[in-house]
């Protein structure tokens, strides 16, 4: 049975608050057991989720990525190539279970909150700015969207009020 | 040679003023001889643009649809099936020479104009509130984001600001 | 309503003969009064179909482009840009109503006829070989497998068998 | 670092000897520590070669699903969902190292086939008819194109002809 997926998601160029908090969010995400899911490319919020998450014994690290082949992160497990550039946004948000936004600093980063809304999936953002909030409450519909200041509370989110269980899978 | 093309994005249920004012856009881009590229869905902006370019003498409309066959509006010249649901606003925004959001009232939406600024294309937003105008200023990078009240003041920005020809094209 | 759609696909680098063949079909595609589709870029079966509708007044040719801009042909009247790579080719097949594989000669021909037959849409093969013929007749399913000698012969069976009228359509 | 991942590909409702090949090949390619990728739905090839992994203490099986949700296997340890149809061939060519076609018996696989020599990736065929090792040794252009007879041949040229080695990866 397939196992419990969280998106982390966020800028090539992050601030480095997020930079650090997107470390600290895979630890976290690793150690629940969770399968962390991103982007990808070794740079930014996607590099360090998964270099966090892989500092945890048995991580799980999945990155999928625009290109046709190469270009992937070192901490990645595996590596899905799509070919398809920000297309494959969908598929980041398709594919997991809940998707995190790691701070609101880019395009690609809202492109995947608001497709994460139109598919309905639940979405938490991470440091999320008033305008930002503003905008994402107008139009979530029928999708959870929730908030949370700190990488232990996305965590807690899932945990609690999304009822994600902690995961003791090993393959 | 390929031919203007300009995308017209929407929800698919908007309010009275952006349906009127889609199908008013629709006109104004096929009396200057430009390709109108939406969504394809018959309901809601995509439609309402359709059809106001379809009252044009000499007009084409193309539409990219997210099923892999069917329910395409009926004021389509050209219907495009990607069977990729929302996936295929990338494509949208890859063939459109310039992006109007007319509105910003959906996920959908904003994930086109999101992409729209991350693969640097021209977009033009048509009665946008103030959170979703401080928040796309704050992620456009190096893509041209202009700003409209009227469909009429949508033309001129295409022509006079972007520098879009009159086409005369006749098949 | 839209407008019927051929897909005449091919390879990049086609035998003289399939050029030729090519731009007949082109020709014949758009004297019918057809959307002619291909897969956008100039060379090969691609270009010379999209050079042959072109020379006919009141022509349509529609490119569906692997690149995310540019590097379309100069026949094409509508380019739409993927940004997917070789996916794009089940585009391709969906937004076609007849699939027709002008030759046999690559990989991305023959993906394009077994995306077809897996969509169940009519396809005809124009000079195929003994063992191509043979191994798609033993996977075609419930798809129509036609085959023909000449362009002309393809035009006769979209209209004839598959029951495509002429269009008189004109923009 | 990523680890090698091999590409099972095959019929959903394939003969009795291919699925009985696809659970020894699933097992074989668990065993040697590789990643097993499959179009991740229940049925056929795909079920058999994920469900024979399974039995491997220590295995990791991902799904490339053509759907935007649900309709896994369930012996999938992660499932991708795109969302895009079959369309999404092309994404299980591109993330797979090698592409192991379990039979050419329905046109889902012979257009893997055809994209992974288009995307010049190593290809073996178990188990192909003469027509369809004829067609594909045609059109191959640069990509080494393998023929075996049994799962153990399979894994035998992955190794020995392809070089990729034993993964002793845990997570």
């Amino acid at each position: 049975m397939r196992r419990p997926v969280i998106g982390v998601m966020g800028a090539g160029e992050p601030s480095a608050g997020n930079l650090t908090a997107a470390r600290e969010l895979g630890r976290l995400v690793a150690e629940r057991g969770w399968v962390l899911l991103t982007g990808g490319r070794p740079e930014g919020v996607m590099g360090a989720a998964s270099a966090g998450a892989k500092g945890v014994p048995g991580s799980l690290t999945l990155g999928i990525l625009p290109g046709a082949g190469g270009g992937e992160g070192r901490d990645l497990d595996i590596a899905v190539f799509t070919g398809m550039g920000e297309a494959r946004n969908m598929i980041n948000v398709l594919s997991s279970d809940v998707i995190v936004a790691c701070g609101v600093e880019g395009p690609g980063t809202v492109s995947e909150i608001a497709l994460g809304l139109r598919a309905e999936k639940p979405v938490i953002l991470l440091g999320a700015s008033e305008p930002a909030r503003a905008l994402f409450q107008g139009i979530r519909g029928r999708s959870r969207l929730l908030h949370a200041g700190t990488p232990q509370q996305v965590v807690d989110l899932i945990q609690n009020e999304l009822g994600i269980r902690r995961d003791s899978w090993r393959p």
